[in-house]
Protein backbone atom coordinates (compact mmCIF):
# COMPACT_ATOMS: atom_id res chain seq x y z
CA UNK A 1 0.00 0.00 0.00
CA UNK A 2 1.30 3.37 -0.84
CA UNK A 3 0.18 6.85 0.68
CA UNK A 4 1.55 10.47 -0.06
CA UNK A 5 1.29 13.16 2.33
CA UNK A 6 2.02 16.64 1.76
CA UNK A 7 2.91 19.17 3.98
CA UNK A 8 2.62 22.69 3.11
CA UNK A 9 2.79 26.47 5.13
CA UNK A 10 -0.76 27.83 6.71
CA UNK A 11 -2.24 30.15 4.22
CA UNK A 12 -1.41 32.72 6.97
CA UNK A 13 2.19 32.16 7.03
CA UNK A 14 5.09 33.51 5.21
CA UNK A 15 6.69 31.70 2.70
CA UNK A 16 9.84 33.50 1.61
CA UNK A 17 10.98 30.44 -0.25
CA UNK A 18 7.91 30.39 -2.36
CA UNK A 19 8.43 34.55 -3.00
CA UNK A 20 11.84 33.82 -3.77
CA UNK A 21 10.80 31.50 -6.24
CA UNK A 22 8.32 33.68 -7.70
CA UNK A 23 10.59 36.87 -8.19
CA UNK A 24 13.03 34.80 -9.45
CA UNK A 25 10.63 33.69 -12.76
CA UNK A 26 9.65 37.07 -12.54
CA UNK A 27 13.02 38.00 -13.37
CA UNK A 28 13.17 35.19 -16.06
CA UNK A 29 10.63 37.09 -17.91
CA UNK A 30 7.32 34.72 -16.92
CA UNK A 31 5.46 37.29 -15.81
CA UNK A 32 2.19 35.33 -15.57
CA UNK A 33 3.20 33.78 -12.51
CA UNK A 34 1.27 35.30 -9.77
CA UNK A 35 2.51 33.49 -6.98
CA UNK A 36 4.60 30.65 -5.81
CA UNK A 37 4.05 28.52 -2.48
CA UNK A 38 6.45 25.75 -1.88
CA UNK A 39 5.63 22.62 0.33
CA UNK A 40 7.05 18.91 0.27
CA UNK A 41 5.88 15.71 -0.40
CA UNK A 42 7.00 12.38 1.40
CA UNK A 43 5.98 8.83 -0.05
CA UNK A 44 5.47 6.20 2.03
CA UNK A 45 5.10 2.22 1.32
CA UNK A 46 3.83 0.43 3.70
CA UNK A 47 4.18 -2.86 3.98
CA UNK A 48 1.18 -4.86 2.25
CA UNK A 49 -0.66 -7.08 4.81
CA UNK A 50 -1.13 -3.48 6.91
CA UNK A 51 -5.59 -2.91 7.13
CA UNK A 52 -6.76 0.05 5.56
CA UNK A 53 -8.39 1.14 8.55
CA UNK A 54 -5.04 1.17 10.85
CA UNK A 55 -3.16 2.85 7.63
CA UNK A 56 -5.21 5.93 7.74
CA UNK A 57 -4.74 5.98 11.88
CA UNK A 58 -0.92 5.68 10.81
CA UNK A 59 -0.41 7.95 8.67
CA UNK A 60 -2.39 10.14 10.12
CA UNK A 61 -0.26 10.71 13.21
CA UNK A 62 2.61 10.44 11.37
CA UNK A 63 1.92 13.31 9.27
CA UNK A 64 0.92 15.02 12.21
CA UNK A 65 3.78 14.20 15.16
CA UNK A 66 7.03 13.68 12.75
CA UNK A 67 6.65 15.11 9.13
CA UNK A 68 5.03 18.55 10.06
CA UNK A 69 5.15 21.52 12.40
CA UNK A 70 1.60 21.57 12.83
CA UNK A 71 1.84 25.24 14.16
CA UNK A 72 2.69 26.67 10.71
CA UNK A 73 1.88 23.85 8.57
CA UNK A 74 -1.01 22.03 7.63
CA UNK A 75 -0.64 18.09 6.07
CA UNK A 76 -3.00 16.45 3.67
CA UNK A 77 -2.93 12.30 3.08
CA UNK A 78 -3.64 10.73 -0.10
CA UNK A 79 -4.32 7.15 0.18
CA UNK A 80 -3.29 5.28 -3.38
CA UNK A 81 -4.62 1.89 -4.25
CA UNK B 1 -5.64 29.64 -12.41
CA UNK B 2 -3.65 26.82 -10.41
CA UNK B 3 -1.36 24.18 -10.73
CA UNK B 4 1.00 22.02 -8.84
CA UNK B 5 4.21 20.64 -9.88
CA UNK B 6 6.04 17.77 -7.93
CA UNK B 7 9.30 17.45 -8.35
CA UNK B 8 11.15 14.13 -7.02
CA UNK B 9 13.89 12.15 -6.81
CA UNK B 10 13.99 9.67 -10.05
CA UNK B 11 13.59 6.21 -8.56
CA UNK B 12 16.54 5.04 -9.35
CA UNK B 13 18.33 7.56 -7.42
CA UNK B 14 19.18 7.35 -3.88
CA UNK B 15 17.10 9.29 -1.16
CA UNK B 16 19.02 9.75 1.85
CA UNK B 17 16.43 12.51 3.93
CA UNK B 18 13.90 9.78 2.79
CA UNK B 19 16.20 6.94 4.26
CA UNK B 20 16.29 8.63 7.56
CA UNK B 21 12.59 9.38 7.90
CA UNK B 22 11.96 6.01 7.37
CA UNK B 23 14.60 4.82 9.84
CA UNK B 24 12.94 7.42 12.51
CA UNK B 25 10.40 5.85 11.83
CA UNK B 26 11.14 2.38 12.75
CA UNK B 27 13.04 3.48 15.73
CA UNK B 28 9.43 4.93 16.82
CA UNK B 29 7.63 1.81 16.49
CA UNK B 30 6.16 2.57 13.24
CA UNK B 31 7.12 -1.14 11.64
CA UNK B 32 4.52 -1.28 9.13
CA UNK B 33 6.79 1.43 7.01
CA UNK B 34 8.38 -0.50 4.50
CA UNK B 35 9.74 2.97 2.70
CA UNK B 36 9.85 6.40 3.06
CA UNK B 37 10.90 8.99 -0.32
CA UNK B 38 10.48 13.03 0.06
CA UNK B 39 9.80 15.09 -2.68
CA UNK B 40 8.41 18.64 -2.92
CA UNK B 41 6.15 20.21 -4.60
CA UNK B 42 5.09 24.10 -5.78
CA UNK B 43 1.51 25.68 -5.92
CA UNK B 44 1.56 27.90 -8.55
CA UNK B 45 -1.23 30.89 -9.05
CA UNK B 46 -1.36 31.91 -12.66
CA UNK B 47 -2.99 35.21 -13.41
CA UNK B 48 -6.31 34.76 -14.73
CA UNK B 49 -6.22 35.94 -17.93
CA UNK B 50 -3.42 33.04 -19.11
CA UNK B 51 -4.99 30.85 -21.79
CA UNK B 52 -4.96 27.09 -20.89
CA UNK B 53 -2.45 25.93 -23.61
CA UNK B 54 0.30 28.13 -22.78
CA UNK B 55 -0.01 27.93 -19.12
CA UNK B 56 0.64 24.10 -19.73
CA UNK B 57 3.49 25.09 -21.71
CA UNK B 58 5.15 27.77 -19.37
CA UNK B 59 4.44 25.38 -16.25
CA UNK B 60 5.89 23.01 -18.05
CA UNK B 61 9.58 24.61 -19.18
CA UNK B 62 9.36 25.97 -15.75
CA UNK B 63 9.30 22.97 -14.38
CA UNK B 64 12.07 21.47 -16.63
CA UNK B 65 14.55 24.38 -16.25
CA UNK B 66 14.18 26.14 -13.16
CA UNK B 67 12.12 23.62 -10.47
CA UNK B 68 14.09 20.51 -11.19
CA UNK B 69 17.20 19.24 -12.11
CA UNK B 70 16.38 16.58 -15.03
CA UNK B 71 19.78 14.84 -13.98
CA UNK B 72 18.42 13.18 -11.10
CA UNK B 73 15.02 14.29 -10.55
CA UNK B 74 11.31 13.92 -12.38
CA UNK B 75 8.70 16.41 -12.24
CA UNK B 76 4.37 16.13 -12.75
CA UNK B 77 2.75 19.04 -13.34
CA UNK B 78 -1.45 19.02 -12.34
CA UNK B 79 -3.09 21.78 -13.67
CA UNK B 80 -5.95 22.64 -11.34
CA UNK B 81 -8.29 25.20 -12.73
Amino acid sequence: MKARVYVSMKPTVLDPQGQTICNALHGLGHKEIAGVRQGKYFEIALSPDTPRDSAVQLLDSVARDVLSNPVIEEYRVDLLD
